[in-house]
């Protein structure tokens, strides 16, 4: 299996990708063309969304509006000049996870 | 160094076990023991934090909000019995990423 | 000059007409016929823009999202049975409005 | 019954003289001595509490978080230096309604 940091950061470089493309060839390119508000106008669309999702029962749509907002964060990131790795390393930083996840690393290597 | 993806599956798994925690030993599982409602409070303010953010010129404070966006849509994940894993699927699933990210992986190794 | 509470009750009826009406005829009526969430999803939408609009200088940018923002929640208010006087109503409540309105009333009454 | 506009126009008096109260004195005051930023992530938290309450069922939980949400932006109105009257004249403008509640009003005096 593919990690999930390795999905991220591939969708990080195709967003990268979009920012020299034709605004009319993608989703992403339009957006940046439109600029920063349109991407900050659908973050607010998104996180009206999600919570509309989570106030329903249907698994799929939870997953569906948190996709749709990590992605639209990536799309700002990227606007920026950043990417989920600049985020990562300051949930990181916070809850000191790089420790945590070398000790599951190592208990699983023991484990197997 | 620690991959990304370690870092947000020990991040998870910090939720996962602040849900059986006594609500008043930490943020989480106080806001736990509040509810749904609170935890989507949450997310709708931090949403609002990051747009305030993006339109200020401060690197660190765009990348703390959208750390704080992310940590609280983890928490609104845990608390329905998702994780990263689920939303990062998804992304991966619209995006084919893992086989982009196949192919970044096998282009650095021809490299190195 | 036409009272302000006029304006917002003939924009409440105008919002209650449209109600009946072909979902095809009109912007309101046809986010009736998309349902709650699509009302809710505007909200959101128009609170990111509100948001933007007040980090920004423009006074137009600003009355404009503002008046979007009391446009959708009285969308809402309509499309669930209630109108503005029940939100005054309520700010009334809070604040004991009315006495001061008709302190205010009195004392121009004795000035003019 | 005071009319509706003499109650918001009431509140915008009471938020206009709490600009120059000391910061500690009231929760209007406090909110504007912290600033812009202060009263828009309130707008956000007030806009997702007003989603949340919307997907329930509760008549005085919708009325209550509307009251709020439009609170707030009469708060961060007032910061500008706008009042409700200016939000007003814009649905007004938009949407003809001068004209609509004259004729309500000569129709209401012909039936009386």
């Amino acid at each position: 299996m593919t990690p999930t940091s390795d999905v991220l950061s591939a969708l990080a470089r195709v967003l990268e990708s979009r920012k020299a493309a034709d605004p009319h060839t993608s989703y992403v390119s339009t957006l940046y063309a439109k600029g920063l508000d349109a991407i900050l106008k659908k973050i607010g669309e998104e996180t009206a969304e999600l919570i509309i999702a989570a106030k329903g029962c249907e698994r799929d749509a939870l997953i569906h509006e948190a996709a749709d907002l990590w992605f639209h964060t990536l799309v700002l990131l990227a606007a920026k000049g950043f990417g989920p790795e600049d985020v990562i390393a300051e949930l990181d930083r916070r809850f000191g996870l790089s420790g945590l996840a070398e000790k599951a690393a190592r208990s699983e290597g023991k484990r197997s």
